[in-house]
């Protein structure tokens, strides 16, 4: 059983807050962010003290379209610095890199980039390429990471064994990514178990990344915490695909850190993201609240919510149809 | 320390659902729900295997206004039996009492009533007054709960004084209720010891009530009921004031009670509480979350709500100002 790290009152130095707002919230509108808003989210993350900030993926530009996707989907270096100049600030920039979708030649050494962290996020069946990822980004001298998706939907002892193949990587962080966000706390709180045990037997970080279809990205969140996960996924307002993210404001307000402020975020929210709600769909609500409890791609619960689809009884008959 | 109730798959006969979909959410609209309205409600409760369906608080119209309030705040039994006729069914029928504002002489015998449970809400300082309508109502013949208030206000021992006092009297459950919203799951865990102690050791039980201005109102349910809680407070869409309570349909969701049926509650929501979205606002929003954060009753949140405020940086400096 795992013993809770500190008490509600105390700091925590190893916890790290990891925003990724444009990088989740880019899968609601394809990456179209105005350099403005962009700006004035880096801006508020630093003013708030968060800790990492996640800026989009680093998708070739051969493997998805240009004319398709916006700028942080390939997050080139001279789109960046346009944002962060040199970053000269206590905060990191991280990337997502998605197995299949980066190239890793294209990816540059870190002493030419200011992106400092590369999060690699990967299903069971491609590990292999994770793994050479993480090797290749670890090597150029980036800091690296390990989001393995979907393990609600793993099989047997698949899990253990991935975590036992990550373990022996170079990887920083291994990220608990409940993808479909159909996990309750208790089972959050056995994974997290899980994966200390590997990772504090290497000396690795253990990472939480929520999804709130059931009203619980911010509580799962906590639990992983209280147990000693340190890195910590959120986004503001829980900007985020589907039924979104751990809310930063949430989190900021409850750590005790007199480095993290939510003034900022307040303000961002104020001025960016309620004029955003207007233009775009995201947060709980019934459709993705089912696909969670069915553990199942939010996929048809955003087609739902697009064509404005309220009829929930014939939308669950559907789901649950037999396909025995 | 306490020790887990059954597992995330088993079965707990002892737990019983409460839905307060009408009595909180008549602080939405002053209890002007329609009688379709309730009826569909208390259809969808029955259907689901709900075991208890709280229809409104039994006020003395000599105190309120029966102009300005609808007839869910007084439930006279006329009003009652209109809807559920004499409650033929495996569903139990609760109103709540509110201390200054039930007049127990008002109060028929349970054998005249269709009433099955009075649950009497209190603030720590009408404790006696409290006590004195618990008796009432159980020498009657009622079931009978009894819902503290505003505990995360109170001070030193007060509350170890309260359950002392309560547990003397002839309650059959005492209520965790996190009134403003401010509780995290690990002081509820706590909270659900002290509780579960004092209540087991005179053979009550115990209930809570969440809210969910920091979006815990779900996951704080789950972590009482994981430890023993058995009366389990929800309403349909989490409809109540503020941001609302813990929402029905998860609550039934996870549940793996044979009894609890999804599809009547889904039913009523796209009949009923899409409609009702547009007319009324309750729910999670960045104004509850600061008034939730600061454990202040929502009041300021409400009104912030009621003017369309966005302004959340003044909003919280506002909240926040000192008083010292």
């Amino acid at each position: 059983m795992l013993e809770r790290k500190g008490s509600i009152l105390s700091v925590r130095e190893d916890i790290k807050v990891f925003d990724c707002t444009i990088r989740d919230g880019g899968l609601v509108n394809n990456y179209h962010f105005s350099d403005e808003f962009v700006k004035a989210n880096y801006e508020a993350c630093v003013a708030a003290g968060i800790d990492y900030m996640e800026i989009g993926k680093n998708v070739s530009p051969t493997v998805m379209s240009e004319d398709e996707y916006g700028p942080w989907n390939f997050c080139k270096e001279e789109d960046i610095r346009r944002i962060v100049g040199e970053n000269n600030t206590n905060m990191k920039l991280a990337v997502m890199a998605d197995v299949g979708r980066t190239i890793k030649e294209e990816i540059p050494l870190k002493s030419e980039s200011v992106v400092d962290m590369i999060r690699v996020a990967t299903y069971i069946h491609q590990l292999p390429e994770a793994i050479e990822l993480i090797e290749d980004f670890h090597a150029k001298g980036y800091e690296t990471t390990c989001n393995i998706m979907a393990i609600s939907k793993s099989f047997d002892d698949e899990l253990d064994q991935v975590l036992e193949q990550v373990s022996k990587s170079n990887v920083d962080v291994i990220y608990i990514a409940d993808s479909f966000g159909s996990f309750y706390p208790e089972q959050i709180n056995k994974l997290t178990e899980k994966y200390l045990t590997v990772a504090k037997s290497v000396g690795k970080k253990v990472g939480i990344h929520a999804h709130n279809n059931l009203q619980l990205a911010y509580a799962n969140t906590l639990e992983a915490m209280v147990y000693g996960t340190s890195f910590l996924d959120v986004t503001v307002s829980g900007l985020g695909r589907g039924a979104g993210n751990c809310p930063m404001e949430l989190l900021v307000g409850f750590l005790k850190n007199p480095k993290y402020k939510l003034t900022p975020v307040l303000k961002f929210i104020e001025e960016y993201i309620v004029p955003l709600e207007k233009e775009l769909d995201w947060g709980y609500s019934v459709p993705y609240m089912l696909t969670g409890k069915l553990n199942e791609h939010p996929r048809p619960a955003m087609k739902a919510r697009d064509e404005g689809n309220t009829q929930y009884v014939k939308f669950y008959n559907k789901l649950t149809e037999e396909y025995s």
